[in-house]
């Protein structure tokens, strides 16, 4: 099985001129291929472990699934490493017949045959995917207090980071500050994916009345991806990007930044939190 | 031209009750087409600015050119948006006939005829990019001094997050401390393509005996990126991850974290430290 973390040898060098050599934990990071019906589809670094909501929250990400039903199967392809060990790097998902899957030379080439299909106010439009779900209709509200609270109880439960202060991590929670899943990876995105999958899996899409909140910045891509699970709350202890914002705001839903403890700023959607 | 910052109405709660509106300024984020010879090859969601230097830096990071005589020109594509305006948010670039570039079809689908590629200790071999430069003969020394006193060096000069607390920067040092070059970006990863591709345009690859540091981890992707430019330390504020250190390892680099002013961690090559 891929390794969360991992152990090595450090230098340690303090200003003060001690050197020390110690043992010191790493967050895990290996590559992951996803293939769908046994074809190569997209490879992602991660921190391995909870693979399979790895791969079904990317595919809600992706546009391409929205119901448990949608997901007849996913497995670890065989594989070994030198020593004759199964790696469990390479995961099989089989989708319900008529699922239909974007084509991947259009994915990355989306561009090409729209001239100036990404110049302009009309941007956001040429790279947001559409939602199966909508979340500016989700009338939930969250008390200050508790939304407030999430950084730290997401921070109190991380035990990747723990041990090695270098994984992001995501937590689902409900309006009452109760904790749905929590995931953690090297990469922010992946760590939304994960509970997402989680989420999708448990048949629990959309996931009106919650709140996602993350250990980082809001991104762009963050703000889509709660979208594409129907989140209507997402909370960063960083900042959003312009782009995040303008999408938010256009999808009706709730981004906050700066989450510190004492105090929030609340860029789209205010009217959710309760002060 | 696209905005480096944008201006937005916030709602700050406090925990204490305070509910104000204020103004705030927002790191800019906007997708960028990178167009290869009139044909689109990617698009990348990046903070407007020193939009060539990222395109420029963005093909040395995928090993495409390492020498500022392979790009012929890089312009603008005209664009404009409803009101008019030039967007800026596509580059074209002529490449030196005869340069190669990776099919991109293969790009994505890299690994879809290598049944196992990526599974076992062969990972690695399996992401990585092979690197024009070697940065293991590169016998560089920098005094601890200097390299614990960078991370504040470059946040002292984030001209962009002071204004937005939203973006990360990457800078390229000398081993007397001085600052060649400060880029920032909502990416990490398009911070370092633009202090690489700033280096590459002004003739300066490989960047032997420099150092680079980063605001946030040290991810694969970044160690992967300072070996292509035969950067021969890359210091880090955050952790990196196993597979960094293990590239690093491999490809004889400095792998530095957690540079928090009075101590650091070094991951890999520690005799390059002068404590």
């Amino acid at each position: 099985m891929g390794r969360v973390t991992r152990r090595g040898q450090i230098t340690k060098f303090r200003t003060d001129g001690t050197v020390t050599k110690r043992e010191d934990v790493l967050a895990g990071e290996e590559p992951l291929e996803i293939r769908v019906g046994g074809r190569s589809f997209t490879v992602t670094m991660r921190t391995p472990g909870d693979d399979f909501d790895l791969v079904a929250g990317f595919l809600v990400s992706e546009g391409i699934i929205w119901e448990p039903g949608q997901l007849v199967s996913l497995r670890y392809c065989a594989g070994v490493d030198d020593s004759g060990q199964q790696t469990f790097n390479v995961v099989d998902v089989q989708l319900r017949p008529g699922t239909a899957l974007p084509d991947t030379t259009m994915e990355r080439h989306v561009y090409t045959s729209s001239s100036c299909g990404i110049c302009g106010t009309a941007s956001i439009e040429a790279v947001r995917k559409s939602s199966h779900f909508s979340v500016g209709d989700d009338d939930v509200r969250v008390p200050l207090r508790i939304l407030a609270g999430l950084p730290e109880q997401l921070r109190q439960k991380q035990k990747v980071f723990d041990r090695t202060g270098g994984v992001h991590a995501a937590g689902l929670f409900t309006v009452q500050g109760e904790l749905l899943c929590l995931r953690e990876d090297v990469g922010r995105h992946n760590a939304v994916d994960k509970v997402v999958g989680w989420a999708l899996r448990a048949g629990m899409l959309p996931l009106r009345g919650t709140v996602l909140q993350v250990s980082g910045r809001a991104s762009f891509e963050l703000v889509q991806k709660a979208q594409l699970a129907g989140i209507p709350v997402l909370a960063a202890v960083s900042a959003p990007s312009s782009l995040s914002v303008e999408l938010a705001q256009d999808a009706g839903m709730t981004v906050v930044g700066f989450s510190r403890g004492s105090s929030l700023n609340c860029y789209s959607y205010p009217e959710r939190i309760l002060a």
